[in-house]
């Protein structure tokens, strides 16, 4: 904020809200945010009234820094940024430089409307992403979490892997795959699924379909993205399933998706640019025939619904920031053909030397017999 | 559009989205859109390139309205609302008054922001919930699914309720219910849930928290907010359980909630404004000496996250809007004290002389010995 020449951050985007505050609470469809002043020894939380002892349970914050908005706000024709202006002309910061995340999913645009209209004599400045960027190395705690994120998914993805099987519903396995995310590990629990895909046939052709109560057959192949999280921090993976016997494009497909991603996660160590892992896996994949033009990771960590990505560092050309030691990123490969898709990727940690997978499973074009 | 005298409308609501075209993909975390013509047959959907192939196997759009952008909108900089300006300005409708939905959580500041700069020959109306009123009455089909979704938010509350049992952890339990909301019914799969709650104890107080690993023991109080969806569309459902001997207080708060919301319930029939509905539950449980402050209902049906709600009708003080054959609302009573809540709710359709409750299950505190 100081570089930036800031005095006020009116942060909307809910992992950044949890991130400075520890809030944590499902209510992100109203109005809410932390006001972050540099002034300030702590953010202030503003909600819905409904939503404040939510604030009590989950965050840190002194009881008078929790304000909460009456339902005037949500009924009336009130909008709840009114009473964000109000504070902050009441704290006297009404001639502030504030910073406001302009294309974070929350912050609409009436939200901005209201707000640069009401604090007239304030200027604003786009922060999108100012916290999501401090948020990229991740502390010991956090990677804790991570860790423990990865463990429950592999227990979610093999479960879903032993229940594929020919007359078996999609959905069927679909149920398995949740109540293995959120019944977690013996020893801690998985929190809400943000999302998960598990389409099945002609739908693996495009990257966001879910499942249906189709049954699987033989010459079926099943993408399987899934990503357990603990308290929000998530290590999603992708695997793809084949029922019976699989055809030698799709095997060929997989081997050169393997050596790609096998090949980008060598190049994984502290100092390298994101691009430069896009690139080899590029290299690799392109003299065997393989083109893909979307980008091959990101930055993951803390997320809530509609997204899992920190929206930060992407593995993708022209990307120059440069890997350290304690980020995390999905590295996934996604294909999507015009009647198949084919996934394949891993969480990985980057460690003093390289990268370390929160994945224990194999990497393999998994065959189940029709 | 004509009555507000728009030749083009922006939609970014999913539900709208979906409403308009039939599109359902998991993409809503990247911008996209149906560019809406008065003068055009069909949307035209505008969307990352990847999601191309979910706009063509779910919507019925013809692949001339399907537009997706490239990678470089994701990764380079390059912001999507360009592309979609670019897009407007190729058709000539550059000149147009465009309708925008300002407070949808997927149009952000920025979108609004870099599409009136772009467009600078236009001019801009806030087309906020105007897709949403006109989704308000459903249509047989609509209920059919939302009688489908109804089906199985019993299935999975049903499983809840068996579940929960002194020393069972609380993330089992919530496993299980989404296993059930998922697999569905026999005949038909149940789709992504949004938001589930399921708190325990204290965090009973905060409508908007979910599950821990704690094990339930004697004593404790569990509320269920659970709503499976059919292709989106949500039949929502609320009840309580108490492990043990309830207190009198519980009880009796129980009896209350209860009476005042059959009492409401009898109130319902086309014709009657939404306030009613709220002040008949008022009047009853005022007597009783219960005080709510939140609305008690909103207008419920195709839903994505973050928000099932439809945002338009509330069963709340003020709101005028007039009860009509096949809306369909949730009617939730939910009561946090400082150390514990309680939830019971509905979701009703409102009929040719009443309402349809799409739960068959009792409204009783549930009560599970300790």
């Amino acid at each position: 904020m100081q570089e930036k020449g800031l005095d006020l951050l009116w942060v909307t985007s809910p992992p950044n809200m949890n991130y400075l505050s520890g809030y944590d609470g499902w209510s992100f469809y109203v109005h809410q945010g932390l006001l972050v002043s540099l002034d300030a020894e702590e953010p202030v939380w503003i909600g819905r009234h409904i939503d404040v002892n939510a604030a009590r349970i989950t965050s840190f914050l002194d009881e008078a820094n929790i304000l909460g908005y009456d339902e005037s706000y949500i009924t009336d024709g009130k909008h709840a940024l009114s009473f964000v202006a109000d504070i902050v002309r009441s704290r006297n910061l009404g001639n502030s430089r504030i910073g406001v995340e302009m294309d974070t999913h929350y912050f609409t645009a009436k939200a901005y409307a209201v707000l640069s209209e009401e604090l007239a004599n304030a200027s604003f400045f786009d922060a999108d992403h100012l916290v999501n960027w401090a948020r990229i190395v991740k502390s010991g705690a956090e990677i804790a979490y991570l860790r423990e994120a990865g463990a429950i998914t592999d227990i979610a993805m093999r479960a879903a892997i032993d229940a594929i099987d020919v007359d078996v519903r999609q959905c069927d396995v679909a149920g398995i795959v949740f109540q293995n995310l959120i019944s977690g590990h013996p020893d801690y629990f998985g929190d809400m699924p943000d999302y998960q895909t598990l389409p099945m046939g002609e739908n693996t052709s495009a990257p966001h379909l879910t499942w249906t109560d189709e049954r699987f057959k033989a010459g079926d192949i099943c993408t399987l993205e899934l990503g357990a999280n603990r308290y929000r921090y998530h290590a999603p993976l992708a695997r793809t399933v084949f029922v019976g016997d699989p055809p030698d494009g799709i095997k060929r497909l997989a081997a050169i998706v393997g050596e790609g991603l096998e090949a980008a996660l060598d190049e994984i160590r502290p100092g390298v640019q994101a691009q430069s892992i896009e690139s080899v896996w590029r290299g690799i994949t392109r003299r065997a025939g393989l083109r893909k033009e979307s980008r091959i990771g990101y930055s993951v960590g803390l997320g809530y619904p509609p997204d899992w990505g920190e929206g930060t560092a992407s593995l993708a050309p022209g990307d120059t920031t440069e890997l350290a030691e304690n980020m995390t990123f999905h590295l996934i490969i996604g294909i999507w053909n015009d009647h198949y898709g084919y996934e394949l990727s891993e969480t990985f940690l980057v460690t003093e030397t390289g990268a370390e997978c929160l994945s224990a499973l194999s990497r393999e074009l998994i065959v189940k017999d029709g």
